[in-house]
């Protein structure tokens, strides 16, 4: 599969597209996030049924990872910075709770089943990490992102997904039998925070005046380019400085929010992302397989069982973090639901539990089930409980789609 | 190489698309169009020079083919059918003419350097097709894509690149030892040819009416998407039906220009244009090695001796197609210069040479020579016998760029 011609490839985005596009129109026109309708396609497409994406092809692969950074870059677009410096202090005890608590509950759940500890420490881990993507998307789709709950959400998930890679970077030691020190934790976790403090202070100072001057001078005319140089510059910055890439995509946005070219920034790479971006979730779609969620296949009662402890440890752990900010006077519950959906994050900790060998496939499957569920209930429970609001602004067709709805 | 990581593709891609812009911007101040300076960009990060820039990493490729693509898909949009048919005959001719005396020129110069026919004919074949993705790209640049000669040579282009396809099917024929029978020319010609009117015709009657039907329903908000599903499609259409991707994708941008949302296709993809077409330039500019062109390398003599033979049979065999057209009152010397270059097609017809075993090092390296030499001198050539025209209309910033300039 991995030679796969540009013909092929061609076909595949044709129905990639076109799916995403059918589904997400189907999921909004039941009052759901088109997001779903998106992970739903993947899951037509993937492994569970037709076989025909198959996202570990490389070119899949990058386009894919393209479309998440590019979404997190329009989110941080559409973020003030300052606003979510100010409920930084909320966001952090959501992050911090909200990594401790399924942690703990999935490695209770494994031990009482009698896993082993390390098999335990990595099944906890692969619950921490919310997927920023699922829910930035989720409550871009909401028309909620501006709300002080989605703010919080939104630095929460930015924060646990560091948390997650520091989490990952501690596992891979243990599982490969050397030594973890406090020194590694600590010089991990620096990296990690160091750079988006870095990026975002030293960002504030200079990006915003030389993309002003680059507006201005005779390069003109190509904000969309200059805005995908900045997304993908910061994004390689952040993987080589141990950060992820998608981290560094989202400061790339908070930065380029406040010049001049902002605007024309948004719009062109919104085009961009009508493109993109569904590749990214028909791949997380596909790369679920839903079969072994089958309970009539008697193979298969094992590791749901499994799944479904691991799957109350994960909901119930993020749903509580919520309530760790006692002094918050908005939506507790909101905040809880858009902190469940595991994604894309999970998958990697699952993949890395299996390449290993600290999973047998039962565990890993279990892990699939826990993020699959996980990802698919997250939607429509935020719709439940934080309804869309209308659109505003000179969007006139979308302005129209929310009447036809 | 094949290996390459997302990390390692987005440094490069940050590299390729800010050294594409850079040398874009000078060629431009320098008065050259600015393709000149992206496909520079390309021998200087390329196999030449710095050797980062490899065109056959899979997803490097995919893209630079989705570029020109697009490009071919923006310049379809540009384009009036019924003016691109008013010239029809001529481009024809144009085309024709060109493809049998450059053939010829090539099939002599290596029979009298003591070449066995089999290669003389690959030889010849390599000079025929013009790259009409650089011949559009720089009347583009020179704001000149309306003049009837831009259509001729446009058309003539599209034309010589459909017999190209039927001259490489008969060349791996001939190179694998198989028979060549007049069916089988009879055939792939047919094919090649038939593909393009088949979807002109139904494309005219099915495809403006589906899209104002989504355009005016609740799919609506998705131009750009809707026109990139276009575009892929036929283009793969078109590589199944034994043409080429580019021509499908030509296609999709003649039948779009005719629906309700062409304004905001063509405003959609440009912006998808500003991050793919340069890769694709680049690429090019990155697969040919200068290196061959050092005459105070002594082992390059020969090879610099044959290159020099079949650049003069090129570069005179094409433009003399121009006055081909002694009917036609304009300038037949653009016509002719139009059709120099052969870009990427050339390499592929010097690859498969290669590959066949047809050619060895030194034939291959002159053909290369032939490439590189056609694709940089034509920009330089066509601007200087067909001045730019200034911009006029709602391009602001371009006006302003040009009075700069």
């Amino acid at each position: 599969m991995e030679e796969t011609t540009t013909t092929q490839i061609l076909g595949i985005l044709v129905l990639v597209l076109l799916l995403a596009k059918v589904c997400g129109s189907i999921a909004k026109r039941l009052g759901q996030p088109s997001v779903l309708g998106e992970l739903l396609a993947g899951v037509i497409l993937g492994v569970s049924w037709l076989n025909i994406v198959d996202p570990h092809v490389s070119v899949l692969h990058f386009l894919s990872e393209l479309g998440v950074m590019i979404l997190l870059f329009e989110i941080g677009l559409e973020t003030d910075l300052k606003q979510l410096l100010k409920v930084g202090g909320s966001s952090f005890v959501v992050a911090c709770v909200g990594v401790a608590l399924p942690f703990m509950l999935g490695y209770l759940v494994c031990s009482w089943l009698g896993y082993p500890s390390l098999v335990s420490i990595v099944a906890g881990a692969t619950l921490t990490a919310t997927s920023v993507g699922i829910t930035a998307r989720v409550l871009s789709d909401l028309n909620r992102l501006s709300a002080p709950e989605s703010q919080i959400i939104l630095g929460a998930a930015v924060i646990d997904d560091i948390i997650g890679l520091v989490i990952l970077a501690v596992i891979k030691k243990l599982t490969s039998g050397e030594e973890v020190t406090s020194l590694l934790v600590v010089q991990t976790t620096a990296s990690a925070f160091g750079f988006l403090l870095l990026t975002l202070t030293l960002g504030s100072l200079l990006l915003p005046p030389v993309v002003n001057w680059i507006e201005r001078s005779r390069f003109a005319g190509t904000p969309t380019l200059m805005a995908m140089i900045c997304v993908m510059g910061l994004a390689w910055a952040a993987d080589g400085a141990g950060s992820a890439m998608i981290i560094g995509a989202f400061a790339a946005g908070l930065l380029l929010r406040k010049t001049e070219a902002a605007h024309a920034i948004e719009h062109g790479v919104a085009q961009l992302g009508q493109f993109f971006v569904p590749i990214f979730f028909v791949c997380v779609g596909a790369s679920v397989d839903v079969s072994v969620l089958n309970p009539f296949n008697p193979s298969n009662l094992a590791t749901l069982r499994i799944g479904g402890l691991l799957i109350l440890a994960a909901i119930v752990g993020k749903f509580l973090c919520g309530y760790s900010l006692f002094w918050f006077k908005g939506r507790k519950d909101v905040i809880g639901i858009g902190m469940i959906p595991r994604g894309e994050v999970g998958l990697i900790f699952a993949q890395s539990g299996l390449d290993t060998q600290v999973f047998d496939t039962g565990l890993f499957s279990a892990a699939t089930i826990m993020v699959m569920v996980t990802t698919f209930v997250a939607p429509p429970l935020l719709r439940l409980r934080f309804p869309p609001l209308p659109d505003e602004g000179p969007h006139e067709q979308q302005g129209i789609e929310s009447l036809v709805n």
